[in-house]
């Protein structure tokens, strides 16, 4: 969002939108949905963690079902497979409206193995989130830690 | 595509830009992030049933090793619990940038049904997609099937 606020503070709208237009006709249709893909993967992690990540610091109420079904969901997303999302050409530098940094392709050995960890992560949270808080809590940190390794890394930073 | 380019159409694009951040400020940010958690959920299915339903219509090569890790991809998807996408006062003629009928909260069993035949489906092609191209074939019909029996029912049509 703050991107966005300075490009609007750069760019008349009508400008803006006949960039996007032009952009968005540019991109490869295989590319874009490629992209659309890992953003939509990303979407779905993010929905299934604010309720974990709300319960983890207290902000929403535990609730152990509402846990469970949310780290059962984080969990069956971390075991598709993301290959297909992940194709050469489409990080930050070459192609419009993705923060993908050029060295998940340099460094692929080592990006792969971050993802493995939020996969890891999420399925041993899924075994006690829906136990009892504490437990949700204790397993929740690698969670986090795993999402935070990889966007500082692989992530181009929002500021 | 269509409906943007009668939008288009009938609107000065500054028009049409004021009205998209005129809608997004007014959305409720939980009520967003379900139906964009929905949408996510739906562009992933896509993006999976591009993979099996062009090798199904001999539109791509048949490929075992792509074709069951889509197929897979699909029926841990299908493995998602849902529940928390579809909330109430969320539908086509309440909110904007969605086409979800009404008739999915006042007919929600026949609603889950249709998803739950979806899931089954999808479990079912993973079992046999990685197989060979006839099984694949096969099993890919009860798939499409259910996502058409769902979305003729409860999505607003495209043209």
């Amino acid at each position: 969002m703050a991107k966005i606020a300075r490009l609007t503070g750069a760019l008349a709208l009508g400008g803006l939108m006949a960039t996007a237009v032009l952009a968005e006709s540019h991109i490869d249709p295989a590319v874009q949905r490629a992209v659309d893909a890992r953003q939509a993967h990303m979407t779905l992690y993010s929905f299934n963690l604010g309720t974990l990540g709300g319960m983890a610091q207290d902000k929403i109420p535990y609730d152990a079902a509402m846990a469970g079904t949310a780290a059962s969901n984080l969990a069956a997303l971390g075991s598709v497979d993301q290959a297909g999302y992940w194709i050469e050409g489409t990080d930050a530098g070459t192609i419009e409206d993705t923060r993908a940094k050029a060295e998940i392709w340099t460094d692929m050995a080592d990006f792969e193995e971050k993802a493995m960890a939020l996969t890891n992560a999420s399925a041993a949270l899924a075994e006690v989130a829906g136990t009892d808080l504490d437990s949700l809590k204790a397993a929740f940190g690698d969670v986090g830690k795993a999402c935070g390794a990889c966007h500082e890394t692989y992530r181009v930073s929002d500021d």
